[in-house]
């Protein structure tokens, strides 16, 4: 009960914070706005008013697709911004100094009388509670990421043997985005034992054999949604695939995987609505700090997912973020052994009926 | 000799110009200085020492490959630059204000007593002109990114009928890299009749037939050097290429299409080191305007190629730029017809001799 009184606090908190007035460049945050967006776009709104700005390469599909906004179509948007907030007669406006470069701030602040009120990240924290719709999407993001990886685990076990990293990179883009019918929500990371000890490892000419340690991480966008996966594989060319249960040659192998598999099981089981983040993160690094591998953890537990694929909200040992229902974030611990190899176990959960369920 | 004399006055002031204290962010802008960069960097140049600040994951190759500057570990590298800056006893250092975002730029000069000189672009300006290095190293990426051509011409004569414009997207990703050996200079476009019209056309489920016209705009990198090339096809499955010489059954493409070439040629074979960008932009759009297509030429001539895919020299009706020896850059005139088709014609050019040579 206590928790469910928090939860409605931290809800009418935030509503009671909605803002009048405010500017947006980020392409995912203007289209949260109105159901389109563009890559050279200026989106003000003003009240009930809102605008569209952009140039002439986007204004016949922006016609056709803003819902609430008023499409103004200009070679100069920062010029045609100012003009619109000249006229409004408003005296302050909200914006996101990280979404701004420090040029075109100035080049938009200036001779203008209002006064620019910096919230970093304001529209993520909007975005932070998925709608049933969102989450529909979003799991149908993760079911099409899951078959990607099907079909790679597939090719793999049929030809991956002395296959090149940098080429199992690029069957790893064909899979996932089903020969080009679907966007990538990243560059997928695909990394055989020592490379997998980078959490951001590019791929090199390094060649794969029976009995090696795989990491793949990818996902794909659905209508703009992201899905986010990580598994890692024992190298099996008999019976390859990315199932959550895997059977390493390598006792080390096997025994820093079943640290990782129990610290994300931890969370997964155990995570529940009205926690803080770092209640959330402590369910990972608990297990992993109980296991002596503290110091090779060296990231947070997770992030939220949506339309940008790093989102609200942190699920890290820092964040007072309260949990709530219909929140999406990844659960990937991970542990590190530089110059050997690494493991990270990723899936992508929604918060229903106060737990954890993977997408 | 007035040429000349142009060009020695333009290359002196350059060189006066050398700044002595400077700070970057932007990834490309920083591999120039010390030939390894990361997507997580600051690097600060105070005199003759130089410092590249970057985060525990690109530690150990940095220290590897970086050149000219004292590698720095931080969790937080504006706190560590600050910390640099205020130990210089410096009174002014320049930045590039589109290079840093508003609060990025906000927290690195707050309680600093060092005036921030904002110069746009300055890392551009001082990699315009090429060394003999760059330009065999820019050749190798063209010629890489010519072999991509053909092997996707190839493909689509053999098994490009009634294929979807996503696919043959993805078929141009693979043919470009290599199956993933080559990273891509930027995101092909892939855009058959109409969608061609659009400058930057997204690929649909539009099939390919014969007799359509296809538009390809692709590039590599090779030691981080960009390539960049678009040709259109007549399409021909008996005899399908990218060359320049193109028949189209259709009397409009073909007429369009013979426009564009004539574009291209006149500035191919005019332009001389010495003109300025915008009398080299004239060399495009007058044979264009001639033709009664001007409005139909939605953009500028053509744009400066290295480490960025677009850099300086803007070849555009406005620019007062010198060209010179040595500069590399694109000249791609283009028609563009709503509803129709487009037409654009793309090579990369560097400047030798005082002529342009096709890389």
């Amino acid at each position: 009960m206590i928790i469910l009184k928090l939860m409605l606090k931290a809800r009418i908190k935030r509503r009671s914070k909605a803002m009048n007035n405010y500017i947006l460049k980020n392409e995912n945050a203007v289209y949260y706005e109105c159901g389109y967006s563009c890559d050279n776009v200026i989106f003000i709104k003003l009240g009930k008013e809102s605008f569209f700005i952009t140039d002439a390469r986007y204004t016949v599909e922006a016609t056709l697709e803003v819902k609430t906004a008023q499409v103004i179509e200009s070679s100069n948007l920062i010029a045609k911004a100012k003009e619109i907030l000249k006229k409004s007669k408003i005296k302050k406006i909200v914006f996101d100094g990280n979404d701004f470069t420090y040029n075109t701030y100035t080049n938009l602040t200036a001779d203008l009388k209002i006064k620019f009120i910096n919230k970093v990240n304001f529209s993520q924290a909007k975005r932070m509670i998925k709608s049933e719709e969102e989450i529909a999407i979003l799991m149908t993001a993760a079911k099409l990421g899951r078959a990607g990886f099907k079909k790679l685990a597939a090719y793999i076990q049929e030809n991956g043997s002395n296959k090149k990293e940098t080429f199992l990179h690029f069957k790893a883009i064909e899979s996932m985005s089903q020969r080009g019918k679907l966007e990538l929500s990243f560059d997928p990371i695909v990394a055989i034992n020592k490379n997998a000890a980078k959490p951001h490892a590019l791929p090199t000419s390094k060649k794969l054999s029976q009995n090696d340690l795989l990491l793949v991480d990818a996902g794909v966008k659905y209508k703009r949604y992201c899905s986010d996966r990580t598994c890692v594989a024992a190298v099996d060319f008999e019976n390859f695939n990315f199932k959550r249960e895997q059977k390493f040659k390598s006792k080390k192998h096997q025994k820093i995987y079943d640290i990782v598999y129990k610290a994300q099981l931890n969370a997964i089981n155990n995570a529940k609505s009205g926690m803080k983040a770092s209640e959330i993160d402590n369910l990972t690094r608990s297990i992993i700090k109980k296991a002596g591998y503290e110091k090779q953890y060296v990231h947070s537990t997770g992030h939220g997912v949506g339309l940008d694929i790093h989102e609200y909200p942190f699920i890290n040992s820092k964040s007072d973020v309260i949990i709530e229902d219909n929140m999406v974030f990844t659960i990937e611990p991970g542990i590190y052994i530089p110059g050997e190899f690494g493991v990270r176990i990723e899936d992508t959960v929604v918060m229903k009926n106060g737990r954890a369920i993977i997408l």
